[in-house]
């Protein structure tokens, strides 16, 4: 099969709601998707595990329930949409793999409703509110790039944004748009005194996975308030955006509505910036056998830096 | 001996023009060290080879004859003004190693004027006035990190900044405060169009190194117009900063004027942004073995891209 690359292409970001309701969920995120296909959106992507509220803001078992087989249903019902609407679909999902194993998990869709494959989350927050190594097992799959009828694409879910490993290794297996289906807020009673700064830092973050790669990223968030398990909850920061090769923020949702945001992709500034800011020629290859370490301690003078007590 | 920690510094970046006499601009930077100093600095950086004029624009072998060991006469000045005034010193040089082999080298002093060691610029640019690859060769001391008087310190120089490799590895070995001298402007007949974007780019990829290790960073930049080698020259534009662990940019320099940015580093945030965002706890190293690689053409699916003939 030889594989259409348009040039240009146009990405549809779901920015939604997400209530008590898997059905209402889908129905809303269906509805999303074909406004950003009425709208040209030839790639649309949802936010992080959109079917259900944000489980993960406590450890309650009754939530493994709401896990499904990937392909299981949900794909079934989004591959149509993705056929008719000749679309590709990311779609981040609660993956059942079998009794006691479950994975935070994107589908990838092809525009002809074929599944192209999954990514399964690589790095796995722990905090308060976002208990997520109690769900889900950190993936296996390592990092997935595909080549879609719009464009070679790649998914990486949330907490793996904040990783420049995970978007450069994307990137050199070939990704020129990057997703990054996501759930992320504020605790209310922190937003007044650190909500902007932890805002500026997770656009910045992914901004910058942008101009290193030389490659396009799209971040898809829910928005609103949840609290599925009581307390004050998470006020979900919207604010979808995409960002160009040369970090350039092209599009950004509200921080507190619903929207379906459309922008215009175009693979020529891949090209463009990375003749014109060769970061990949450059690489020091020979030297980056570390960052398969956890930590530095006992190299050189600067392990000499905690043998030395200081502090 | 005892490594004294303080829990906070002051840093001190010397913005300033480079002109044609090293003599001049090793006074001018003493004398920048010197401002430094009285306003509190207890760590001060220079911009990149600070004794010359930004070279590189064009490949002319004349040039080689302002390199010099490190250590060095260089090292050997700025030590007593190191010692003198109790602080630690960044200088970036133009390193000699022996006759055809070259580095552009940065030194780091230590408080009491000891050399604590050096880092060759790993990541060696070629682009239109950036003729680097014909003056230096790839550092092979790999990237480093010290424990000073006034904080665990590690440096890296101007093109390395693209590189979130290089931060993560520095970061890894242990500095919590990353230096990057500088020569970085614009081409005159650019700057309209492109100027604004290129310096987003690059404030921005180097607050991101903040955001990803939980480390302070600091830029320092030459300014001014400089045409060593006659044409439009490049404007270099200034701008050098100071970001804390979140990103956030503490202190600027102007993009047109000599000056020094004096600064204060408060390592608690470290551990409060490590603490809070610990993205150190959930690196994959399982899976970051293809960092070493060049492009992952052969893998996977993403592998098919190239084989299936798009484009």
């Amino acid at each position: 099969m030889k594989i259409q690359r348009a040039e240009r292409t146009r990405v549809g970001l779901v920015q939604m709601r997400c209530g008590g309701s898997p059905k209402e969920n889908l129905s809303k995120a269906i509805a999303g998707i074909r406004e950003a296909a009425r709208r040209g959106a030839e790639i649309v992507c949802l936010p992080e595990l959109f079917l259900t509220p944000y489980f993960c803001q406590s450890e309650d078992y009754r939530w493994f329930r709401a896990a499904e087989p990937v392909p299981g249903p949900t794909t079934t019902a989004l591959a149509a949409e993705a056929r008719r609407r000749k679309i590709v679909l990311v779609a981040s999902l609660f993956e059942k793999r079998t009794r006691g194993i479950y994975h935070n998990t994107a589908a990838l869709l092809d525009a002809d409703g074929r599944l192209l494959g999954k990514f399964r989350k690589m790095h796995i927050p722990d905090d308060p509110l976002y208990y997520e190594k109690f769900y889900f097992t950190p993936g296996d799959l390592g990092f997935r790039a595909w080549p879609t009828r719009r464009g070679a694409i790649g998914v990486l879910v949330c907490w793996d944004q904040w990783y420049p490993e995970a978007a450069r290794l994307t990137a050199l297996l070939g990704a020129e748009l990057i997703f990054y289906p996501t759930a992320i807020g504020w605790h209310p009673a922190e937003k007044g005194k650190v909500g902007a700064a932890q805002h500026d830092a997770w656009e910045l973050i992914q901004r910058s996975h942008a101009v290193a790669n030389g490659c396009f990223v799209a971040a898809v968030n829910r928005v609103g308030l949840e609290r599925p398990a009581g307390g004050d909850g998470i006020e979900f920061w919207g604010q979808s955006f995409l960002a160009d090769p040369s970090g350039r923020v092209l599009a950004r949702a509200s921080a507190s509505k619903e929207e379906v945001l459309v922008a215009e992709v175009d693979y020529a500034k891949v090209e463009e910036a990375r003749t014109h800011w060769p970061f990949l020629r450059d690489r020091r290859i020979d030297a980056y056998g570390g960052l398969t370490q956890r930590f530095l301690d006992g190299v050189g003078e600067a392990g000499s830096l905690s043998r030395r007590g200081a502090r």
